[in-house]
């Protein structure tokens, strides 16, 4: 049995609740992020931090966190459960008003929930087989910058995914593809250069995306931050994606056509090793 | 202290709590409807669970509501908060399979939470004086005919026009208004035909909405479902909004621009009458 965190208290998770008046139940009104966590250590900690407050700052939460106290709260949690590798989820709501009523009231309390989740992470049998990515419109509310918990849409379209035998969806809008249902999307052209979109309010703006573009950087590949379409995508060298969770993990098919020779490709099995050894070195 | 409905309980609204690991609180996979109470009865009741069934089956939940069960869990509600007047909220949301996963389990057992807010609802010093409205973007996913909880938007459009000194927002999609941020938007023309946004996937197929169509039709006025702009709607002779707990409530102005004479018109007055009368007729 887990525990988890909820409002400053460590308790097992089945006695983990929150108020039926709790605003993420009522409104979708809470953000999250969810850190990995390899040799027990957690991976860019502060990108995350730095996120969920640009987050909160959007949404006009008045809440601010103390990220001494999350950090040592997502401590806490990974000695507790024995993570060793594996994820951190963090939510902070709006909290209760005690009562249900779409105006913000600044001063109700924010609500704390923090949870693990044991998982392996660095060996992936999807990441050695490529994921089989299928495509549909990208219909979300137009702030997908903001790591809210209106989540629907990616869990259906997760869910339709695995319902035709794929592993993930990547979202068209206006014939471009935005970014995967929990992911951002890259391709590889046929002369080397790593395209993903550029950031904007149509994307999440992924902090293993920051880390990834870092290590490109590095390698010296070409990069460009621009709109890409479903064809391009389709025709591209390679393709892949990065999240926390997953790191980097290559594609292997879109909407039943082979990408490259339809097996992971050089450029991002190499990147997802270098940002596994870069991320590793500054794990706290 | 009110007594709430928590899976098939009846509880102090304290006590009254869902898992951290309820999908609607993790990725606002629920949906709601709120119904009005008058006199001690329900208001237009099987048209809310008629609609509840939609959005169920929109969104693919496995569980089918016991209609017969959630009348008398409502009536018992009314009952033992003493409702004379007010409002039921009743959300079902995807659930707890005991971890966050945006896949769905549609073996998850649905939870069902319930709770009443007494409120005068005929006696409105709002319908009265007349709403001030401002506009905003219509951001929304595009599945706005779907009674989901992903309401951030909705409550950041009515914290924010609360800070501009008006009563609501309508939001503009295109240049044309789509709806209110918890109602349906109308005006009536100089002709005074009333007009409204066709039904889409575009706005909530309102339950009032139609109750009070029908109402327009046996006084045989004149109306159109169409698509109109927020020029139309400033120069209108009248404009109101309509939703199960604001009935028929008029608008004195949009935008700074007084409608009509700046006072709540004829129609709209007389269609909140109506309106009132025929529902509490038929009201269980």
């Amino acid at each position: 049995m887990r525990t988890v965190y909820v409002d400053g208290q460590f308790v097992p998770e089945t006695e983990a609740k929150i108020s039926i008046f709790d605003r993420s139940f009522l409104f979708a009104d809470g953000v999250y992020e969810v850190t990995s966590v390899l040799d027990g250590k957690l991976i860019d900690f502060k990108g995350h931090m730095t996120r969920l407050q640009r987050s909160l700052s959007e949404l006009k939460f008045e809440f601010k966190p103390d990220i001494d106290q999350l950090l040592e709260a997502h401590r806490e949690l990974v000695k507790l459960n024995n993570i060793t590798e594996g994820l951190i989820y963090l939510q902070v709501s709006r909290g209760s008003a005690g009562d249900r009523d779409f105006a913000i009231d600044p001063k109700t309390p924010a609500t704390i929930v923090m949870f693990t989740q044991s998982k392996s992470l660095i060996k992936s049998a999807l990441a050695e087989r490529g994921q089989k990515i299928v495509t549909f419109p990208d219909i979300r509310w137009r702030r997908s910058d903001i790591k809210t918990v209106q989540l629907l849409y990616a869990s259906l379209l997760k869910t339709e995914a695995a319902s035709k035998g794929a592993d993930d969806a990547w979202m068209l809008l206006d014939g471009f593809i935005t970014e995967g249902s929990s992911n951002n999307a890259y391709i590889v052209t046929q002369d080397n250069t790593i395209v993903t979109r550029e950031l904007s309010t149509d994307i999440l703006h992924g902090i293993t995306r920051a880390s990834v573009l870092k290590c490109a950087e590095e390698l010296q590949l070409k990069v460009e931050e621009r709109h890409f379409t479903l064809e391009e995508a389709q025709n591209a060298k390679e393709a892949f994606s990065t999240s926390a969770s997953a790191f980097v993990c290559p594609v292997a098919e879109i909407d039943g056509k082979k990408i490259g020779d339809g097996v992971p490709g050089p450029i991002a099995k190499r990147l997802r090793e270098i940002y596994i050894d870069a991320n590793r070195a500054t794990a706290i």
